[in-house]
């Protein structure tokens, strides 16, 4: 598109390299850019750059923090003696959404993942450690992906864990709520009858 | 997501008012510009910020530009005696990429759409004929879409240089090549039919 001037070429360029976003797109976006006030193109600028200025990772948790600490970590209701573990801030989010935990969490940044060449040494699993050894920590609850690496990536820390006297636990698996049995795969179902729990509401304890 | 930090929020907030993107694809967004290089991120958020500072239309056609004329009105062997009236720059590009067309263009920035409320005087049609009573154009090519409001600002465009000796045409509707006949609407058809071009690829005059 030799037509369009050199900046609208590279602004296009640069939408195109994000997730989600093609050819197509970039050059919708870039069309509404172009029509759009100065100010809310600028708005959107600013809001890019002001992330990369202020955000970074909590000390603790390697949650995204605006301060030291995260919102989560900083909050004194929190209960410390729970640690949930997930992959990746997105997760912690997830989580809270629901609204059941009370607890506080870990981020490791990641799963370990030989095929995409990410080792163990580039998570977050040394700060863990080291929070667990500092004590006060009850119960690590593994709410990593329930993939493969996510598995394999608890299960590693778990053996890292192991001479330190705190439970582990991980997130249930089974039949989700709304399904139908008719399209449960073999693992779902075989998750749902291994872990299978009381009926009258109690969780079965692992 | 209270869970967010304040300046990831808004960032979100911001992607969700472009075009095509929803709150999923701002959320992936958003996590990929949270992992991204901060280099990689602030180029975004510049290449943003250049255009609106750069871009702006050309002084005679309207055309995107950064200087005073557009590059093809600056293009001393493109022919200033026909012009090519399209509705946006996109239009303009489309038929730049055929590679046909040696003339200038006229860039309307917008179509008479009376339910939306944009009336004629809110397009650039003023300048054009500005430019043609100056003198040195034969053809005016309505190029607009092929849509009620398209073909009723090209009549209303006519009918303003109806004194004015210059040839105006319209480009050619029927078939696409590639498609087959039972897939042609009426309107395709009747086209066709009416516009019918001399065998030996002779195109019939207006």
């Amino acid at each position: 598109m030799s037509e369009l001037t050199e900046s609208v070429q590279r602004m296009m360029k640069e939408f195109e390299k994000l997730p989600g976003i093609g050819k197509k797109s970039a050059e919708r976006i870039t069309y509404y850019l172009l029509k759009a006030q100065t100010s809310e193109a600028l708005a959107l600028a600013d809001s890019i750059r002001l992330v990369k200025e202020r955000v970074r990772y909590c000390k603790r948790c390697f949650n995204l923090a605006e301060q030291e600490l995260c919102d989560i970590c900083r909050d004194p209701h929190r209960d410390t003696s729970v640690i949930c573990v997930v992959e990746q801030p997105r997760d912690l989010i997830s989580i809270e959404q629901t609204g059941v935990f009370r607890g506080v969490y870990h981020v490791l940044l990641g799963r370990v993942a030989p095929l995409d060449g990410i080792t163990a040494d580039q998570l977050t699993i040394d700060a863990l450690v080291r929070r667990v050894r500092a004590g006060g920590v009850d119960e690590i609850i593994m709410a990593t992906n329930p993939t493969v690496e996510g598995d394999g990536t608890a299960l590693l820390i778990s053996n890292q864990l192991t001479d330190l006297p705190v439970k582990i636990t991980r997130l249930a698996r089974g039949i989700t709520t709304g399904s139908t049995l008719e399209f449960a795969n073999k693992e779902m179902l075989s998750d749902a009858l291994v872990g299978r729990q009381n009926f009258r509401g109690e969780v079965k304890k692992h």
